[in-house]
């Protein structure tokens, strides 16, 4: 049984990784920690998620919880981030970070960490949207030249840029599936007199509209027939469901910096 | 029974016109006619459908059969429906018009012609559009303006317009529904740090990819909910479908220009 | 300014309905209630519904707060639900019910209690459901016959019966825009040689996968063409802004009691 | 470039082959045949698949243009195949199959032939469809047990046999990717208290209406999000699309017995 620490347990996402954790076959919730002026530690992890009671309660730093457990998930700020990297890189505490907004500095200063520990580093943790990223590369490349390939996605009206960073990175994974560029061959924008279609074109279209969490679609059309894979995020669950996995699965490699793609055997694909 | 003469029967069109008026109830294939120098005249109008022997060859003019049908239907082109159009209006026979490309001097002459006989011209005559239409608007207006409003198209690789002129007649519907105007709330593009979504956008995206016949989908997405209003044509089937039931329609109409929404019982919608 | 106060306030669904109020405009969230033994007594409304601080505390029965509020929203358990419709028709003060599980008994006592006070009631409140009931029975009634009818629903895997409540009511909508008898021409399984489809059949279709809250689609496919009308659920906060819709309506009605369709003003579609 | 001639070119099928081997790069279309007694022997090829004339006029038999071509596509009918294949094993000329409705002698009989020339033969050659079933196979063995597995299939209101063929081919690769066996787990019908999904079921749902050519939707819903991957078959033009490349991929192999899988490079995935 893996033993697991999260760090922020008391703000959103980490309550929904402690419940996810507690979820988990071969996992444990075995603490959690806020800073130490959070308002709420002291109460149990259990409550904050929402399951019941479980007799563990939110601790108030790293080190006071550092013994209790085999590995510690972090989504929480930049900053917090690192500091927390380079204490569990230090103490050879394997190490899942979901943390957005991660600088290439940042990134850098992990690759280095992560000669002394082994560390999960991904900003779309999701298992659905990074098989959707290679499922879909893997299409291109079978499905060719022969079918046009665009892609559609779809946020809610507060999200301010477009396309999406999933849509962008889906229309790369595409693009280098029929070993193109998408610099060179994604079309944004559709409107007038456009002529027929370039051969080698990639559409990224956005819709922008309520509370949609997020979705994608790409479509690889050809003669008679077309195939259409799409990604739907229901809730921030697939997020932590993907922490938790990289959790069991990082206990047992050796030192190095992975992404989710390790985490779920995709790398072949 | 409702006797019915195909314009340009000879035609990609004019042969699954008649193979639709066949079909329906009510109607009887009467008469075809091409032009005097066509390949085709005096073959079987059934056998040039694809349906068996009718025993009803192809004539050379609208003259040679006026007297053996109650109403004709053209879907050929604009110089010819026009001459068309004139003959039927004196010898006043009415006639449904499914030719695209009708200019606003063509459309002031058949407004001026239809005094003389009943006429329904419709530059799209699927009876799905045209619901499509009426509905969308409809659920605007119910909805309002706590549901945002996005528009979808695809269509096949050769169209050269963008978005397609069904997708630009549905958002002015929409637009009607909420009381907006199309020119001052359609967005088109986006593309880039486009900021959080205006209240009033009606977005309307664009697909082209491989031989897709048509598909129009409007979203209304508002708190907790969305609802998706799709149309997806399979064939040019619709378009003839809808033909025959304008021209079972028309016969018993008074002198006077109408459209599909007064054959379909939608105006009021 | 309709001064709202919730029943059931500290509960999940009762949090949603007082964000709901709080965001609507023309709306108050006045006051908040719960049985004298909730462990939230005397918390503030803002804050258990994760929107700050609003000066309102959680009260412990409805008597303490009915003369500070116009109306009273309650979504909580059927026999909660009639003890207070009781005290509302004494005390005339308008009442929104969204409490799923009123027995034939239930109804008919508030059919009677309705003669004392304005009273909406519905088991389902989303406006997008009650919306997708009259389009869709409106789209049959428009398309007829030569348009096959299929509906398609989705729900999480913890859902014990098929198809929905909502799949059926929508199944019935639909067959009274065809003047069917759902009864009589509804199909639910096709597995085999199932020869070729009944003209009349509206087959309803049921997808059970994972935690999807809930989605339903008509398809309505004729000759070469169909249309699509689908109805997604994010979260239950669509069933609460249709509560925020009943209340800000009630209030201005005589007795009586209601539904959505009221509310909306969908009777005549 | 590779000589393709084509059985039964005058027949729908057929004409669509000569039009798809036609735009085929590396293919050219040199010949066709049909029964000694069909009315179009003489015809141009060209001609009969609509696009032109090409100077290749419909023979009387295979033997007739035998010597013409470098490969022989039939998509007729069991009986005229199989005397086909006998006479092109014979003359070591490669083939490609598409006929349905084999029986089991006739397939045992076909890998015998097989010795002596190389032969692809496949129920369904459409490319996108035999990517749908290696790719769904993948998904699901990548996504395991946490994501419920679901298909839903639509095709036209003629169709006898449900669910279709093609969407239990589907389910058994789905099946075997997570090492399941569809007779066990395949769920057909869902009507009143079914009680919690089990946890293994494979739903495949059916659905029959207007003149759906065939779609197929595989869903992998699980926490928090899901994956939809489906094909859309807009005409027959898949089918012979596939065969073109069938044709231009086995004038190179060695003697065998292949399917599209092994035309289409999907036996790894």
């Amino acid at each position: 049984m893996t033993r697991v620490i999260v760090a922020g347990a008391a703000g959103r996402m980490g309550r929904r990784i402690s419940y996810m954790v507690h979820q988990q076959e071969g996992l444990t919730l075995a603490a959690g920690f806020e800073r130490p002026d959070g308002p709420e530690l002291g109460k149990d992890l259990g409550e904050l998620a929402g399951m019941g009671t479980l007799g563990v309660p939110l601790a108030d730093s790293f080190e006071t919880v550092m013994g209790q457990g085999d590995v510690v998930i972090d989504f929480t700020f930049h900053e917090a981030t690192m500091a927390l990297a380079r204490k569990a890189a230090k103490a050879k505490k394997p190490m899942v970070i979901g943390t957005t907004g991660l600088s290439p500095d940042n990134l850098a200063e992990l690759a280095e960490l992560s000669r002394n520990f082994p560390c999960v580093q991904s900003p779309n943790m999701a298992v659905g949207v990074n098989v959707l990223f290679k499922i879909a590369r893997k299409m291109a490349a079978l499905l060719g030249d022969a079918y046009d390939i665009e892609i559609i996605e779809a946020h809610h009206r507060m999200k301010k840029d477009a396309p999406s960073g999933t849509a962008l990175k889906l229309g790369e994974m595409v693009a280098e599936g029929v070993q193109r560029n998408l610099d060179e061959v994604g079309v944004y924008c559709r409107h007038g007199i456009i002529g027929e279609r370039g051969e080698k074109e990639i559409g990224i279209q956005t819709i922008r509209a309520g509370d949609i969490v997020g979705e994608h679609t790409v479509y690889f059309a050809g003669a008679g027939e077309r195939l259409e894979l799409s990604h739907r995020a229901h809730s921030r669950d697939n997020f932590a469901r993907g922490a938790a996995l990289a959790a069991a699965w990082v206990v047992n490699q050796p030192n190095g910096l992975y992404t989710m793609f390790d985490v779920l055997g995709l790398q072949d694909i």
